[in-house]
């Protein structure tokens, strides 16, 4: 199990990168698929299918796998983030075939860190990373995580904030965060971050505009101590409070 | 601003590398420089300082910026989380020098990612990041994030678990989220992941030993779902409530 990074071949790794030369087949989203260069798909078996095909790509790959072949299944950002690696290991065992393939997963730049990296320093202190899609996980429990992390003063990092079936639920998470922050707090918006068209904004929280947000933005929330510095977000660690500027 | 990821230089993604290249002046913790190949270090002006020196290390860095010299500022991980970044903007704020330096963040892989794929996938689902170093932030404040984290079941990520001073609030940490989580749940415990002799072990929640447990470590405590499967430590996304294995 592999993960891209963001999906400018900059941000791959070696070990990435090696893990796809050296195997027979490739299996991933289509989207991520796209990400992977032409010479590196040549001569292989590539499979790759469309959104909410997760499970079907994942049984695809263990049962070659199971065949001996050298498979690599490919996510965006970091396998084990919200994305392959999981399901995979599930398969696996439910498969029992624990003894028979030897699973490695290859980590990569995820997504947040991306998105962070292009706002500034937002990630600085504590953070919860909450996904509002709820077509795993009910809205009860994501609107219970939104409560306990905003209200705790963690930074607020949203994957999934809107689909083409989901629009209203960035705006609910966004009041219910701002039910424990002052409508000043930074908000950083990321799109499609190191890709061709990527956008990074920051704003306040009450002028969030839900249309500046689509499937591929991750949407982070400062802090009670996150500042607007020059263009950047930032999260203080607290370093100015113990020792003066020389 | 670089991060080195973990620490293999497998793990390095070429952008950081180039930059690396590039620069004039390396500055970083003296363990984070020796995680750089002596090749990319040669010819260049290496400024190394000792634990709890960052702020010094971000004033010298800013004040060669503004020299006009291409400056790397490196940190382990990404340099975005619980690492330089922060810091480096804010001294360039208070300096007053956004409008003479150019600064840069280049993302890479986080601790947590690291640990996490040596684990297996244990960060399929939201998790919240908490610090356990009480240097910069009030004992009470963490205490506070570790209960609203584990009452609203995030998967929880403890960086800085302990240090030579801090020895007790790991335990303090896991008594924590023993209040709302069953003796069995897994915890993930990685120490030097991807450096020479790491160790990743998945055990029990009430059997964690903090012998096992160093400044280098990253642990992770699953979710009320989180399982271990295998080797392996797995936190389901639920495909498997909604789907069939065919």
């Amino acid at each position: 199990m592999v993960g891209l990074g963001p999906g400018d071949p900059a941000l791959l790794a070696t070990m990435a990168l090696e893990a796809l030369r050296a195997c027979e087949v490739i299996v991933g989203y289509t989207t991520y698929v796209g990400l992977i260069s032409k010479e590196l798909l040549a001569c292989k078996e590539v499979l790759s299918t469309g959104m909410r095909r997760e499970l079907d790509r994942a049984v695809a790959a263990v049962d070659r796998a199971a065949q001996g072949r050298d498979v690599v299944v490919v996510s965006s950002g970091d396998a084990g983030v919200y994305a392959m690696a999981g399901l995979v290991l599930e398969c696996v065992d439910r498969k029992g075939l624990f003894a028979e393939i030897e699973c490695r997963i290859v980590p990569g730049i995820p997504a947040l860190c991306a998105a962070a990296a292009l706002l500034g320093a937002p990630l600085m202190h504590d953070f919860a990373s909450i996904s509002l899609s709820d077509l795993l996980t009910p809205w009860e429990l994501i609107e219970q995580r939104l409560e306990a992390a905003a209200g705790a003063d963690f930074v607020i990092v949203l994957y999934n904030p809107k689909s083409r079936r989901r629009t209203d639920q960035l705006a609910r998470a966004l009041t219910i965060i701002g039910r424990h922050r002052d409508g000043s707090t930074p908000v950083g918006i990321v799109r499609r971050a190191y890709r061709p068209d990527q956008s990074a904004m920051v704003g306040r929280l009450d002028e969030v505009n839900p249309d500046d947000v689509d499937m591929t933005t991750i949407c982070l929330a400062g802090n009670s101590r996150t500042e607007q510095l020059g263009e950047w977000m930032v999260t203080p660690r607290g370093y100015f409070e113990k020792y003066e500027l020389k």
